[in-house]
């Protein structure tokens, strides 16, 4: 369980941020390839995943009578998918059929829910850019999703984006795509993004006013080292 | 020949929804796959497809020389695109030399043509994403067209965005993408899906206010039946 | 060396006429496949290329603790290019990992370089797509570059989006993408591209008032040699 | 479960002739793409599916000491596949590391199964090519397993090859590939394949004859439906 | 129309060198890329091209039915290429579903035609695999060309793996792939590509003999012109 | 430098079996992705990397001229690389032009080279298919390398198959493909897979006699040992 504070600081920093500290501890592959936010103005996506898996669908079998069974797992991950949890579909990165559409994202933003992702792609996507949460695929796809997917399990380990994601690993999305840190690790890594975070403002306002890399990124200069921490005080961070 | 109340209908729908009443007539692969809205303010597209047809170019024959012969159909199809008509280009998918430009653009545009689709890229594009004229592509793509393309045929039925295209298909493009409806059936179509929009706004509705999805979507409480009926004559749709 | 002058014309120009001028040169193959603008705001890019290469990372070799070297290519690169030239970035076309960050760019930007160009992708996209100087890549990249990529070279001939980029050629970018123009022909493709682009924007004018392409696109007809005439004297261009 | 009878005619029909079948009961998406045989002198491949699932790997839990533990699914299916049955992989069509190799195939070979095919790659492909024993696959791969793919489920339904791919499903492969067909029509296509089999094969002799297709491929000509009794007569099939 | 020499030249030289004496000429792109043979015992392949053009299928079409129709083109163009033509496919490099198969290159082989070319896949390929007649294709594909091809064009400028082929342009295939010679120059390129290849085989028995590149591939020393001619001579070619 | 025992081990051992050494040590990336054998009855391929870059070519540049200049990369890498070296090209993955062909390779071969190595393709493949000596690419491709590649550099670091090879690092082939082995552990790579390779052999026989796999596979049991080592030595190795 994330605690509200990891939760926090992982609100504050950037999915590249968390990536170099990832790859400090091994982990050079969390990073989603391929899906990116369908509404930028969006608030930032931070929550425990909740996953949807799909195999390709066979014609007899997937047709539009499913959805009147409330079992039918794409309906009923909709609706089960907890409070806070992040919807994580693998649609085994073929956007050629919806993983989903705007009525059933509408569902899961008024449940409570933290945001969607797919490696394929979502329909309504011109509604959906309009939403107030996060969303994010690879690319429009009006064709209902029974064209090319079939859903199959919930909450079961699945790739997405070509990452491994666990039910209940933390997904974290910006502007630039999403992430997907390793449940155990979750508060360390929020702690240590944020730190990292606070150094990279420091140096990125020192380059915006004309100092150069060497010595300063990464800190090297125990001279930096003192000016950084006078910074971080005036800053009050 | 589309009725104006049809064409009507089709500028109100989704292509989202289009591909839902084509999916229950056995049409699984009606979506243009990779054409995106160049301009996304521009109006909706909606009309009958005239064709241009590209075959590879080759070195000797597809020169700047070729440009002023009358008869070259990538200019006479600008010339001849009937007035609400969208120009369809099969560009075999290869956005590394343009399939239009800007100038090309706007002579359709002037000449009441009602769009223009590729599934390869134009030029000019930072030109065309500011007309109010509905334009899809793949992505911008600089180079001339002589490069990689050689304009072989007008108004035969292609293939684009992996999709048939016969000359006279109805052509509906939105802000997620084009999809194209066979010829013969787009009244039934463009009434169906005009008749399932009013449910999935009454949907979308409910579901925006904290209503299930179970026995809304899809429809199978005869409540819910009555409800929408209800809500159908307050809205007067 | 570029002269003032034809920097300043080919400020003017588009990437579309660029490639076309070139294309009469025999040189069919000078636009970036893939890479974007990040930043739609930023003024034109301009500048002789200075270029970095990138090889595969290897686990034993690409780890953090290179950055303290201040011989390592990505970081001498960036504090070596020279005011008002173009950081080009081989790649590989792989933006599975960052080709630079946020603070990299700052740090070019405030050297006076002219912009940036990768076949990879950037991150920190979200701070470089506010700033105020022109980025192109083809997809935003959170993680770290050391994961795929190790900076081998500076400012030998690379290949760059399927593009031969010899340092000191000349590349120019706009909203459609970025073109690099063979160093010793520059001064002669900026002044034709600055002339064409006249002509087209006395076609343009033409057709957006509804004359037809043939005889004007081309020009074929003395006719109309005569009416742009006039028109150039008149805008005074 | 399959009849030997049933079984019997599979091995004797073609791939290609079982599409066929599958298609006119609308099912369009039943040969795997890109599987091909490694060891193209093997018995034909005919057995119901037993599958294994992959997801992507991570660096902290994908080990080599993950062998050690019986319950590891890859070595656990390996021990558990039904003798007849095919063991069926989901590799996420990513041949970048290796499905399994060649100890496990001849473990599965030696425990009477009926072969192996995954939508990624295997190694030791060059000692599997020479066993008498059908193992599908899209390209060799000597990277060990861990490197990308991590096993999380056996007997799921699975993706192979973009088919839907349900623990029984009746796997057939030749020379071709594989296509899959659904446990509860096998029994029927079986039979109409062979069927059809025996129509191909005169139509192919008299073809090679040097017979004209109309009339005879589909068989229109009543005079031809003839000449085919006569010739299934004499051939006693 | 080939004179029976060049035909017979053409059998003897490689697509490669072929491919050099193209490029001489300002022809860069006519070697099918992707295409490769299936049965490499096979002859030879040399003739013009008769082409068919496909695109997408739609399911309401591209029935079984079709083919009980004369004038559907697949059949049509295998009962029409004229003896000593390459049937050459445009399947718009798709090898999902077959080209053709083995029937139907049964009956152009038995017809006198003097090969098949397609950027698809044909079926029955471990058939076609044991004939005496050259048959080119991307890889096998099982699957009924109904599914995702549909014919419609005989005879027309086609693209094919990438290159422009008109009909009556010289297709020669070899061990390596195909490549198009257009028709107005192929007695010439006939001519100089067996001139050309009487030298490399000069200079591949020198270097196998020990010989080093420099001064004589290219040859430029008057001295290896000497050897050279000598050496022709004594060959008799 | 290798040693002779080394080089002797490694030819001995499958790339299979490098890859999992590599993996131990925190290397999983030095298979290089799509090269396969051209000649599977050459013998083993073992050496250090000789690399050759290329870079997209340019019109004006790459003219058949250059091979008149004996400075010129491509001919002087062939001349120039050591014997016992492998010739490694970086094609960028481009197979659509040739890297080299089939008298460069002769010349390789004959001056003592161990083999050649490209991410690309070579022409006159089927002339190499027949030599006994290395050489593996991604495909066959008989287009002259002036038309797509540009050499530019010798004997740098490149990448080849998305694998970093370093001037000196050991290319290791066989029948799967070709594994990159750091200089500097070669010889620790070398002894422990071919101890490795003992094991597995011990394995492979075990299962295929009809051992199961656990406790032995890995080696856990006690027994297990004591077995294998009896079985070494009556082996006697």
């Amino acid at each position: 369980m994330l605690t509200a504070a990891a939760r926090d600081k992982l609100a504050q920093v950037s999915t590249a941020t968390i990536t170099t500290v990832l790859f400090k501890r091994g982990l050079r592959n969390q990073f989603l390839q391929g899906p990116q936010v369908v509404n930028p103005r969006a608030p930032r996506l931070v929550g425990p995943a909740y996953t949807l898996r799909y195999i390709p669908a066979r014609e007899d079998i997937d047709v539009l009578k499913v959805f009147e069974d409330r079992s039918h797992p794409q309906r009923k991950g909709v609706e089960e998918c907890p409070a806070g949890a992040v919807f994580v579909v693998d649609s085994r990165g073929d956007p050629r059929a919806a993983s989903a559409g705007g009525i059933l994202i509408t569902r899961l933003m008024r449940r409570g829910c933290a945001g969607a992702v797919s490696d394929g792609g979502f329909r309504d996507t011109p509604e959906i850019a309009q939403m107030d949460w996060p969303v994010y695929h690879v690319r429009p796809s009006a064709p209902t999703n029974l064209i090319h997917h079939h859903a199959v399990d919930l909450n079961v380990p699945i790739g997405c984006g070509g990452v491994a994601v666990y039910p209940g690993d933390i997904m974290v999305g910006d502007g630039e795509g999403v992430v997907c840190i390793p449940a155990h690790i979750a508060e360390e890594v929020a702690t240590e993004a944020f730190e990292q975070t606070v150094y990279e403002d420091f140096v990125q306002e020192q380059v915006d006013g004309g100092a150069g890399l060497f010595g300063l990124y990464p800190m090297i200069d125990p001279a930096t080292r003192e000016r950084f921490l006078a910074w971080r005080k005036a800053k009050g961070r």
